[in-house]
């Protein structure tokens, strides 16, 4: 419901929580036709489109991190491992190219830019996918905030996986470690003095999905890579469009020191923060341990754990076990860092 | 050559013309791979992705006109048709489908989006197609200037079509008048007081190539829309790919009334100013004549016109006969007026 309140965009409505996906739903997809594919209105990472016996799956993000380049990585290796991960989030894992489309800013080091190339064709070669076309724009001094990059992929897969298909029973794996991405640029952005112990954890997980897929065909039920809003917003989205609760266990979560001293630095709630190499696996509860441990023996997924079981019960929620009780997880109105992708 | 001059970007670099090409040669393309696709490196419109027996045309476009509304349009049909174009211009008249990538500048009006919006979904409908997928960014205020758009399509085709075609004795057609959409834009911006008269051209040219390529199959050699920087540049381009000399008759160029009298007034050659609602078109001489007649049935056609002719003397210059002598066109720096589209 349009209120007066809601007359003008905030950064809210980027952040990937409640607040993005209302705006989402309430004005970006209104009136858009239906046909042949799955799209905009289930609300995945990316949209697939029927073709011959497959689906082509195609996706797109526009990168705005500020800063550019922070401990691990950079808006370069962002735009590209986003980009691949997503389309390895709907099961897509061998991509047939990007596209890059970079607005900069009057002024921008071309240095800079050569930085950002390398980085995107370093990450290129690492995913074994290249950038097939692109566009350059360039806005005057103060019209935009040095360099936007938007990447869209395509791929083609026979075996599409949604983040609507968690079912009551199966497990949830988290591929590693969380809240490094957030947690890094936010240290560097503000110039914390712990910038140091944390690093982006910013990579490209088609591989990894692809063993994990190969380790049980059939077995994964649902995907998605827990980016803006973290853990917590990603596992809302699936547990709402799966119907199914989903119980956290918080002992099982990999955290790492440099991370779990940060959040409490900073008051912060890693389950909220950003990731930019991490996945979220629904698995069938009979393969879960195949599934792990194909995972854990990609060099990506040395630290993954099952971390979660989803229930019939309290369909659409999310419940962190601490070990000591249960409590209820609201979902995020959005991510606590603007302009952390 | 990059010297001490060229260490930072300026507008130039994102406008369409010789120092945006060198910049994508010498920076944004170096070291991006070879494979079963006709992509970055020949500097299309797009690229086009072997599969099967067809080609996957994808063509990526962001978009920062200013000001985002205009006569005759706003950011969200020019980033529709812009897309819907480029695909079109390489054969390929029939998307599967656009991604809609939005970055906003916080305290922009709801309002505004739900009209940018509502011009996209008309805009495809025009087409034929639809928004299959987006993303939803948002940077402070001050850090974006208003709005910016990415679209990106996919389309499939068995009949690829380049810019790179053109050979010696092919006519060229141009599907309508030059120069509306850049000068509607100037004359907006700068308030000349002669907004009244001028009106982009934006429009989906898919339907009329399609049309175009159906009345003399194979005898379309190279397809390119004269966007930033306008006919010439895009001339020029094809010229300098094609390794032909063109020979363009300056009385045979359709502009309007109001176009002529606002480029006198503001001394800009119409030339050399963006389009966005126009295709020019190689044909082979003897398809000639039936290609215009078609595009004239077409309502966004009826102002085509042959207007130039391509010769094996002088490769990759532009001469313009203008009935008392000829004289070269240089390659333009780039479009005159920044943030054009």
């Amino acid at each position: 419901m349009t209120t007066l309140l809601d007359g003008r965009i905030a950064l809210k409505h980027g952040a990937g929580g409640r607040a993005m996906r209302t705006l989402i739903q309430d004005v970006l997809l209104a009136g858009l036709g239906s046909g042949d594919w799955i799209g905009a209105d289930q609300m995945d990472d990316g949209a697939a489109i029927r073709v011959g016996d497959a689906w082509l799956v195609i996706t797109t993000d526009s990168h705005v991190v500020q800063p550019a380049f922070f401990p691990g990585g950079d808006i370069g290796r962002l735009a590209v491992c986003g980009t691949v991960n997503d389309l390895a989030m709907m099961g897509a894992t061998e991509p047939l190219g990007l596209t890059c489309a970079v607005v900069l800013e009057e002024g921008f080091a071309r240095e800079s830019l050569q930085r950002v190339h390398e980085s995107m064709r370093l990450a290129c070669l690492e995913s074994g996918t290249t950038i097939v076309t692109g566009d350059t724009k360039v806005m005057g001094r103060g019209e935009v905030d040095g360099i936007v990059i938007n990447t869209t992929g395509v791929a083609l897969t026979h075996t599409l996986v949604r983040d609507a298909g968690l079912h009551a029973g199966d497990r949830i794996i988290v591929t590693g470690t969380i809240g490094d991405h957030g947690l890094a640029v936010m240290a560097t952005r503000h110039q914390l003095g712990i910038e140091g112990t944390l690093r982006s954890d910013v990579a490209p997980l088609n591989a990894l999905v692809r063993t994990a897929m190969a380790a049980a065909p059939g077995a994964i039920t649902a995907m998605k890579d827990p980016t803006r809003g973290g853990l917590a917003s990603a596992l809302h989205e699936m547990a709402d469009k799966g119907r199914v609760g989903v119980v956290l266990e918080e002992n099982a979560l990999p955290v790492s020191d440099a991370v779990r001293g940060a959040a409490e630095l900073l008051g912060i709630d890693s389950l909220h923060v950003a990731n930019e190499g991490k996945a979220v696996i629904g698995v069938r509860a009979d393969a879960a341990d195949a599934v792990l441990r194909a995972i854990r023996a990609h060099p990506l997924g040395r630290e993954a754990a099952i971390v979660g079981t989803c229930l019939a019960e309290r369909p659409g929620l999310l419940v962190l076990d601490t070990g000591f009780g249960r409590r209820l997880i609201a979902e995020p109105e959005g991510e606590p860092l603007p302009r952390i992708c």
